[in-house]
């Protein structure tokens, strides 16, 4: 029985996730998943994501793969899983890929975006989707502190707790803020990889930077430290968005 | 005892609550906000809207007023209800008005504006304030037809039923279609008035036209008619935003 390799490219809202990776008792995307096609191929699947997202953050374009016997195309599979699928999980593309494609493993890079509203008021509509920041932020030391992260580094200080013992050193290719109008700033890093909360660990870090409460110096001395207890906070989750994986 | 008048200028998105007006066995806007003014000057308000909005219409601005024997201040107002609040309902601002202000019979005109998202794939950041049509929509003819609505006319054949007797003659100061870049457009319509479900039946119509289910002389006879039965369905309710007020 030949079996193959469905890539799947995907958007999601998290908002009402318990993140991607399946788990007792709660909610996954990874499970929501997996029970769609599960109904549409007629046997188990597993599905491998790029990496996971934690609760409530989304992702703009996530890349994922499974293997199956069922001769069902990728076209049928796209439209069958945006019918059975809640409106708040969308598959942009379906394609075959060579058996050896593993989305997680052959990944080369990925594109994380943090969305920031730096303004008085908070926004009813896009409150599940950006961090409130009511005081006016520095966007120059902040700049300044992400343009320090560029190249190969030790990311420790910016690694949470729970990611076992990998190797901290990330080569980081782009690190920058973006403002647009209305208070909406956007931090823009891509990496060859990423630790645990590191996206969200090194914005809330930037922002207490952006705050006055951390120096540039102080923030380049937490990133030497390799400790994450010096660090700022994390940021919190529903201002992430997982944009690009590139292989 | 001196009694004041307050005048709430807010923002809601309406996805959670069964639009405005206080219902029995529903969640509404009205009584979420009043329920906390309550327990803010401890007697018991009426707040008076602009006017309704329906379940899942949201208000980038709508404005309501109440009278009060309370001293607390606007301010004190506008920061304690705030802070009682969903995050889904914000008061913008409040300030004390006159004591004949009423938010609906003192309103001169309104805006509003319906957001259609008109590309392939639908967006799962925007489900929830757009109506999606994959189909292209003939940009040229929706704008012919909203052009054809300006002016003081009988808007009968735009209002759904249950609206009462009254007068079906409001003058349309503005009907303009803006389309963005990403598939984005935006139908903005400014009247001193408008009838129940107005908005939503005109932009479903128009829509047909712009389909090509109901050609340009086909919307003059039925906007002539003055006949509901023979205009076109009605746009979703979560495209809708109430945009400003004016006094």
């Amino acid at each position: 029985m030949n079996s193959k390799n469905i890539r799947l490219n995907l958007a999601y809202d998290g908002s009402r996730y318990h993140g991607w990776q399946r788990q007792n008792n709660a909610l996954t995307i990874q499970e929501t998943i997996e029970e769609k096609i599960e109904m549409m191929v007629c046997e188990s699947v597993k599905l491998i994501a790029s990496g996971r997202t934690d609760a409530g953050v989304h992702a703009v374009n996530q890349v994922c793969n499974f293997k199956t016997r069922s001769n069902i195309g990728p076209g049928a599979i796209k439209k069958g899983l945006n019918g059975l699928l809640p409106d708040d999980i969308l598959i942009r593309d379906a394609e075959y890929v060579p058996f050896e494609f593993h989305a997680r493993y052959s990944a080369k890079s990925k594109v994380y975006e943090y969305r920031i509203l730096n303004q008085e008021d908070p926004d009813v509509f896009m409150r599940k989707y950006i961090w409130h920041i009511r005081t006016p932020l520095d966007l120059k030391v902040i700049a300044k502190c992400l343009g320090l992260l560029l190249g190969r580094n030790d990311f420790s200080s910016f690694r949470s707790s729970g990611s076992g013992n990998t190797d901290p050193v990330r080569s980081i290719m782009q690190a920058e803020l973006h403002g647009t109008e209305r208070g909406l700033l956007r931090v823009i890093i891509k990496a060859d990889g990423f630790l645990r909360h590191m996206v969200r660990n090194i914005v809330g870090t930037v922002v207490e930077a952006g705050l006055g409460r951390i120096s540039f110096n102080g923030f380049e001395k937490i990133f030497e430290s390799r400790d994450r207890q010096s660090a700022g906070i994390k940021a919190p989750p529903q201002g992430l968005f997982l944009m690009e994986v590139q292989y």
